[in-house]
């Protein structure tokens, strides 16, 4: 017999760095600790009743495929939630996706070949590296500074990682994992970059609404004469604490761009049909329903904030949007911290779970002193998973873990 | 400003041949005429009441992400079904996937590189060409012949398509689109060619409680010499006409690959929590669920045979098992009649929709003649569609379609 092999792409595909750590949660859980789980972008928030009255109430007999771009009623949905945000996307501009994850998928495919590459600011969404790996896509980081606020740097530092094979910009406006909002003139200049050396622009603005502090967002398609080099990444998960739902859809005026996206979703079939007719009530819902999440994660930022800046040697600018923080801790390795957080530490029963923060890098070496902090839950809980951190870090320090 | 251009495999990527004519059957919908959908494998089997129960009564407050490898309840539903059926699957070896879709995406993209290459006994299900398209794969075709019940052909025939970049043979049994049920000696043979050149086998066994006429499914699981290069695709869509709850499993016991299809679902999160509920409740059904099924589709099966022996000039062998024909027709373009039955004929108000047989095959030319049929609703409404498909064809041919 002749052995087989893993692919080199499947040997070489990153761990998630906000997954990886979760058996050791699992084993602090089943030892009777009580774990604050800020790893990951799961809300505590219940997702709205209305959504679950239209799938109780109107469950169709058969659990049927929906057609490959969606169902025609979630498109028309979504289509006049854009109109209200003046996005100039119609619904034959969307295909409904299984999340934004399948989105990035369909978008970057549609944009790349085997060996091409993506310029991306970093940290970055740790999942574009997996995508971008399946894809055989080359993620080339635009390094960005928690100096900075994770702003995006002089068109120099651009060019410099521009090559042959680059074929787009993939950004995250309101950045995960930095919560930074990217002024008007960074979109501007992005979109002009992207002009000049004929690259698509690939924006991910899932957390468009959770802006604070009287920032307001601006989307890359505000802008007409970008418009045919423009794809929008959206999703419901966060917008309606649904992330199980696995809705997204990925939105484009170029019209070979979205036929090719189109076929590669019939060769999935369809999305989930239930999240898609939870998503058509959710897309339904008043302004004010986005002004009161909003509120909601201001006071829980708010609460995250005042916690860090009572730790000595932590390094956090304000995120001015999303739901995270990225935190600069006076260790020497974060992951080894977060781990030890989970098999080693306890305060009062309890430990706090954070993202090591290098896993949303590409470039080897940075980001081993950062963390994030995803603030999913109510602000008096937020309060006390920081307080449990920041007696973690305490007690590391002692332990000799300093940085 | 530089143009933007869609990527090759984007601006190549297939349509896929089961969804591309439906636009024209929305379209004769609209015109007033009722359309059997034979197109698309979707059952018109109500989902079983206990599906939806678990969900209506025990809808969880936010629709939360579940692990990346699927809700622990479903791993080990699964895992029970499959020792009842003697496959030696734990539930350790097994991630939930998003559809079977997401589970061939996984299992190829972890054996292969861009330019590697599969081996697909041809025609076969259109969608893998989809997926191979997108990961950068090539699909090498073995041929078939209606005339053989579309059997696999002698070793020669592989051997000749063989190359140093073949990495994997993924085969459908039963098949779609052929209903082919493949004999024990066929699966063994297809192993020890696999051992023979390093091969993994991908086996894609969504359909086997659906065999007819005494044939028993033998999977390649059964063969404990050969695990490690055997990766299992499965489905809970057409077992539990459940096709829009998005849920399928890989499952392998080759831990390596196992590792990389989890990296790999864990960029992308994970897969939809309300089909998983629905799942768990699934795989605790008895045994006469499945026979009940089986029986169910016989019956369809024969009615569709019935009717499709009284046409002149098809040919088509009796399927043994899934739910689909392929039937060579008397018409110069499949593709082309199939279109003009949705464009232009009608029988007392109906029309019959069939998917054109080209794009179940790689190899240029091949399949022009035939179509598939999916015998998806019950017996009287398929005899039904097949008078009037019947029909069809002899007007057709009056035009000067013949083939």
């Amino acid at each position: 017999m002749k052995p087989v092999r893993v692919s080199r792409r499947g040997e070489t595909s990153p761990a998630s760095p906000i997954r990886k750590l979760v058996p050791l949660a699992v084993d602090a859980g089943r030892r009777g600790r009580k774990v604050h789980y800020l790893n990951i972008g799961q809300p505590d928030l219940p997702t709205p009743q209305p959504m679950w009255d239209t799938i109780i109430e109107g469950a169709p007999k058969v659990l049927a495929y929906s057609p490959s771009d969606g169902l025609p009623e979630l498109k028309k949905a979504i289509a006049d939630y854009y109109q209200r945000l003046e996005i100039p996307i119609s619904e034959d501009q969307l295909i409904v996706t299984t999340g934004g994850s399948e989105a990035i998928v369909l978008a970057v495919g549609s944009v790349t070949d085997p060996g091409d590459e993506v310029l991306i600011p970093e940290p970055f969404y740790a999942n574009y590296n997996g995508f971008s790996h399946l894809l055989g896509v080359k993620v080339m980081p635009i390094p960005t500074l928690p100096e900075d606020g994770y702003h995006l740097p002089p068109r120099q530092v651009w060019e410099e990682r521009l090559s042959a094979r680059t074929r787009a910009i993939l950004i995250c406006n309101p950045g995960n994992p930095t919560g930074t909002v990217y002024r008007p003139e960074e979109i501007e200049e992005v979109l002009a970059f992207a002009a000049e050396w004929g690259l698509f622009v690939i924006a991910d603005e899932v957390y468009r609404e959770f802006c604070f502090d009287g920032e307001t967002h601006r989307s890359v398609t505000h802008y007409p004469e970008y418009a045919d080099r423009v794809i929008l990444i959206d999703s419901i998960s966060k917008r309606f604490s649904a992330c199980g739902a696995r809705i997204g859809s990925v939105s484009t005026q170029n019209s070979d761009v979205l036929e090719s996206c189109l076929h590669f979703a019939q060769a999935r079939l369809s999305p989930p049909t239930l999240g898609q007719l939870m998503a058509v009530e959710a897309f339904g819902f008043e302004p004010s329903y986005y002004e009161d999440l909003a509120r909601e994660y201001l006071a829980r930022r708010d609460a995250v904030m005042d916690e860090l800046s009572k730790m000595e040697g932590v390094l956090c600018e304000v995120p001015k949007g999303a739901f995270y923080a990225m935190a600069k801790l006076p260790v020497d390795d974060a992951e080894k911290f977060a781990s030890w957080m989970l098999t080693d530490f306890e305060y009062e029963g309890e430990t706090t779970f954070v993202a090591p923060g290098e896993g949303f890098y590409a470039t080897p070496g940075a980001g081993t002193q950062e963390v994030r902090i995803a603030y999913v839950f109510e602000a008096p809980v937020m309060r006390r998973a920081m307080e449990v951190l920041g007696r973690g870090l305490q007690a590391y320090q002692k332990l000799g873990g300093a940085g």
